[in-house]
């Protein structure tokens, strides 16, 4: 049970968005601009980036709907998705992703914790200043966006295909422009 | 010195949203919201969750700007802030304030962490489904704000008057409103 009388029609952060659309309209602009604007990064590799950060916060409800994105744009690619969750430094992706992922990795701890040479490897490997940024900010994003999930202590769903269902209407529609998931009768676990 | 070439001119989180303008500003409008628009809470309220989150994340640059803006809203009471830092339980606000913070405090460290228990105490003194919502709000965006500032390395400021003079700029003009604060001499320190 959500801890405020959170819309039932809708689960996940998107239930916390539709009791205070105000605060939703620029919380889906950031991760519009940040997963689904221009970048030298993939769609997919930041998708990877928000499933981590999200995998590592144990926040089920982000870490599936974002994960089920990344394998959209991955090619329906599930394994290599659970890899990342599961141990990157052995997934099949760039190393210059896997440092920007040490990276993130860090900022979801305490952003303190990143250090120079953290950078300087992942600048070696071809990361620019930009890639750089929004990895940081990302991962910062997602830190605040599963708390949000979490504390208030929104509905999930037990069902993949729930997950797969919502990800291809953000692939297609974006984040801004994307209706809100349809419930399911599945939508009774919490996050 | 900042990870990546942020511009010299501005310090803290403001470096970073000049160098990236396109996210600079939805970040500016949750603030807006959460921390200056219509609320039953007060500015001075919701100035001191902000602090109070920042000062856990060890964020010397946002606990020291929203630290001062909380004592620009109380009348000055700077000694009040503090002891919200240190112990808020001995502070002189009110329980259902104190019941909050409890809340913010848990979302800071893992928004699974807040119970019911914790919510119908707030609840039971006065706070509404929407002050709750928004101090959890409040507290996430702070997770994000702390690790973006700590996460780049961007300069801080060992000048109190340096974020006075910020604080006031905020107060008066807003946070989406105001421009960029000025750098100072003693703007050398990190985070």
């Amino acid at each position: 049970m959500p801890h405020i009388p959170l819309p039932p029609e809708h689960i996940g952060i998107r239930g916390a968005m539709a009791f205070r659309p105000e605060t939703a309209k620029p919380l889906n602009e950031i991760v519009e601009i940040l997963l689904a604007g221009p970048s030298t990064l993939t769609k997919g590799e930041r998708e990877l980036i928000a499933t981590y950060v999200s995998s590592r916060n144990c926040t089920f409800f982000c870490a599936s709907i974002h994960g089920a994105i990344a394998a959209a744009h991955l090619g329906g690619d599930e394994a290599l998705v659970k890899q990342v969750k599961t141990d990157f430094t052995q997934a099949d992706i760039s190393p210059k992703l896997k440092a920007l992922l040490v990276i993130a990795g860090k900022v979801q701890q305490d952003g303190k914790l990143v250090t120079t040479a953290d950078v300087d490897a992942a600048r070696k490997l071809g990361a620019t200043d930009l890639e750089i940024h929004d990895t940081v900010l990302i991962a910062a994003a997602f830190c605040m966006y599963n708390r949000y999930v979490d504390g208030l202590a929104t509905l999930a769903s037990d069902d993949p295909a729930f997950y797969d269902a919502v990800a291809e209407m953000i692939v297609r529609d974006g984040y801004t422009a994307a209706p809100p998931p349809p419930a399911t009768p599945a939508s009774t676990s919490s996050t």
